[in-house]
């Protein structure tokens, strides 16, 4: 593609007028001109029969690298700890429900459905208990939104900045089509008594992960979820009944879900003073910091996708909010000074991943890659200064700050505080 | 839950108001009411630490039955063959990448993506070849939409109802997030010749499967797929680049692309003409058939899931068309005498399946569930009869019948023709 018109600066250090996406084509970077005999050349594939038809099919074998990432359990636990979704080698903004992070506190159950049960009690008019069976005769809907565990970029609080690949400090993000049943239809039939305020959640795993969660919430848009991506949800992430709760911490959309207790106050659970609370400098402890930020990310490039010769890019990454839809997301190639508007791809959901692009011509020396999400509700993704104001120094949770990428003149990528 | 107003009926047979979804809770189908001591027993997965973290999360033991049916290849061929989703098994409107239905012509090719090129020439400039690293840098866009073989449905000829599960007959038809180049991009590289009006696409498959498509669709949405369900596509699926053409017949959307030719007419390919094509009653063949007709089909219930007590019930579906958006789809429980609105899920995307749901009372009689769609441009989905009409009786191709569900006083569901 020459050089035109079309691309005008938008932002300094090389970001181009997102319309240069319409305007043009793109970077010709490695394509080649064919000459006379080039086009020739049949690779072996096109003169053997392939392999047959199959009841399920299964990735490439020129992509084992696509796995879950920072696989493990906290020493001294089993079934502690978490795996990350390889954000930076996906693209659009469904995650393969196999890639999905997990973050568990006792592992995984291997749930029967045909036992499994969900009991609503508590101030209820009359208490009732569900098989799987009954849960899929009710009313269904499906979204498609995404999951964030509030420890997810955690690590952005450290001192100096983390080195390792994007899904590594960042992966504890997803998106999928939750499908299920609205809690308020469940809740009909039980009947809410009037002092009814909160709805204390358990899971059955080993931990019996429980929540508060205020009632108000549970009856907006909270489903009990049975599928995930089309097809019943993956043990990893609940199966087959788990609590979902657009835009909310994920640890509150309790997996393996098996009792919602209708009370007057929160329960205090160990899941909601021990952990997932946000401890401040001065000491006192922030609870029920429900909903997630606005944030975004840079995936590619990323730590481990290193550039090659100088020339056009594609700055490509995920943005999302638990407020609502995503009205704006802006990218900065000087390191905040300047900032341009990306692209946003045609879905724009609410409480989902949106996907952004930004051309941008990399002239080959040093640059400092930032993305700053905006929501609908005019909220703006702090710096990371921000983030950490006010903060004791090991708390972890809620971190939504601007993530800074530096490029190398050698084309490498490496997580900067700027 | 009690009989109260909101059970309003919207058309015979037991068809409730669609808004009934939103006035009540549900069917109250096997919740049981909760005695003193019912809730106190403990399933043993809540004893015990669960199984750890993992690279990939697999599907439940218990949902094996959820794989690709009616797998084969045709009598004395290699690969020549499909495999088809399960589509009375899913819910919402995305399609696991896995279940994804397939349909090769000489199986399915182990291609290398290092090695792999695509070849853009004919009536152009400048012919390019591009790798897929140099694709990646293109700008992309990400669109979730459905894909539908144009043989899907055809069993509906049969003189006598084909007794089977629903994915038997309707389960070539899949969604999914397609992300991709926009192929306009690349042609602006290439640069267009004023002469071109075609484009030959052909794979790199040893079936060299290749159509002719108008140029005038390729600069509208055509995209060259790299992403599906937001990683690399599968190798059933075209791995590692096909073509997609939104809302058109699936064979169109040429696997493992390897060569876009720019012609002045169509090449008259064997895919295009001894198949592909839409013999009529008179001897004419129609070819270049393209888009895909306005269709629903009811998933449950459906035959293999059988009623069991009389009660409320959610009838569930999908509906797309290759003209747009799906404006409204109707439900008939009385075998099409009257019709009642169905409620659609919250993303109604355009050129993509559309999840629809209607609550309804089965009296445990007989009864022939039926549903139809209306798109955006007002097309009405036809009756089979009116499908047949003016076929040659081995026509098969864009069959896009309304579909009737008997429902046997015994629950057992079977297929019809009314």
């Amino acid at each position: 593609m020459s050089d035109t018109s079309e691309q005008v600066p938008a932002a300094g250090n090389g970001l181009l007028d997102r319309r240069w996406f319409l305007k043009s084509g793109g970077a010709l970077a490695g394509a080649t001109l064919l000459t006379a005999k080039a086009g020739a050349a049949r690779e072996p594939w096109t003169s053997v029969p392939g392999t047959g038809m199959s009841e399920s099919g299964p990735p490439s074998r020129y992509e084992n690298h696509l796995k879950r990432v920072n696989v493990g359990s906290q020493p001294g636990t089993t079934g502690a700890g978490s795996s990350r979704t390889p954000l930076e080698h996906l693209d659009g903004i469904i995650t393969p429900s196999r890639l999905h992070f997990e973050r568990h506190h006792s592992g995984i159950p291997d749930i029967d459905p045909d036992r499994h049960r969900l009991v609503i009690h508590g101030l209820v008019d009359r208490p009732l208990k569900f098989s799987v069976e009954a849960l899929s005769r009710y009313p269904t809907v499906s979204r498609i939104q995404f999951l964030e565990c509030s420890g997810n970029s955690g690590a952005m609080i450290a001192p100096e900045p983390v080195q390792g690949p994007a899904s590594q400090m960042h992966g504890l993000v997803s998106a999928s089509e939750w499908g299920g049943v609205p809690l308020s239809a469940l809740l009909d039939d039980v009947g809410i008594r009037p002092e009814a305020r909160w709805v204390i959640a358990g899971g059955a795993d080993a931990a019996m992960m429980s929540r508060s969660v205020p009632l108000d919430k549970i009856l907006d848009d909270a489903i009990v979820a049975l599928y995930q991506n089309g097809e019943p949800l993956r043990p990893s992430n609940g199966y087959p009944v788990r609590l979902f709760l657009p835009g909310w911490e994920g640890n509150m959309c309790v997996k393996w879900l098996r009792t919602l207790k209708l009370t007057d106050r929160p329960a205090m659970t160990k899941d909601e003073t021990s952990k997932y609370s946000d401890l401040r400098d001065d000491g006192i402890a922030e609870l029920f910091t429900f909903p997630m930020g606005v944030k975004s990310l840079i995936t590619s490039p990323s730590p481990g996708l290193s550039l090659g010769a100088a020339g056009v890019y594609q700055v490509s990454g995920i943005a999302w909010s638990g407020g609502g839809r995503i009205r704006r997301v802006e990218v900065s190639a000087d390191g905040g000074r300047s900032w341009a508007d990306a692209a946003l791809d045609e879905h724009v959901l609410p409480k989902c991943l949106t996907r952004f692009r930004s051309p941008w011509r990399w002239n080959g020396g040093p640059a400092v890659l930032m993305s700053r999400a905006i929501d609908e509700s005019g909220s703006v993704q702090p710096t990371r200064a921000a983030v950490l104001e006010g903060r004791a120094s090991n708390s972890f949770y809620h971190v939504n700050g601007i993530q800074a990428w530096q490029v190398g003149a050698d084309g490498e990528v490496r997580n900067v505080y700027v």
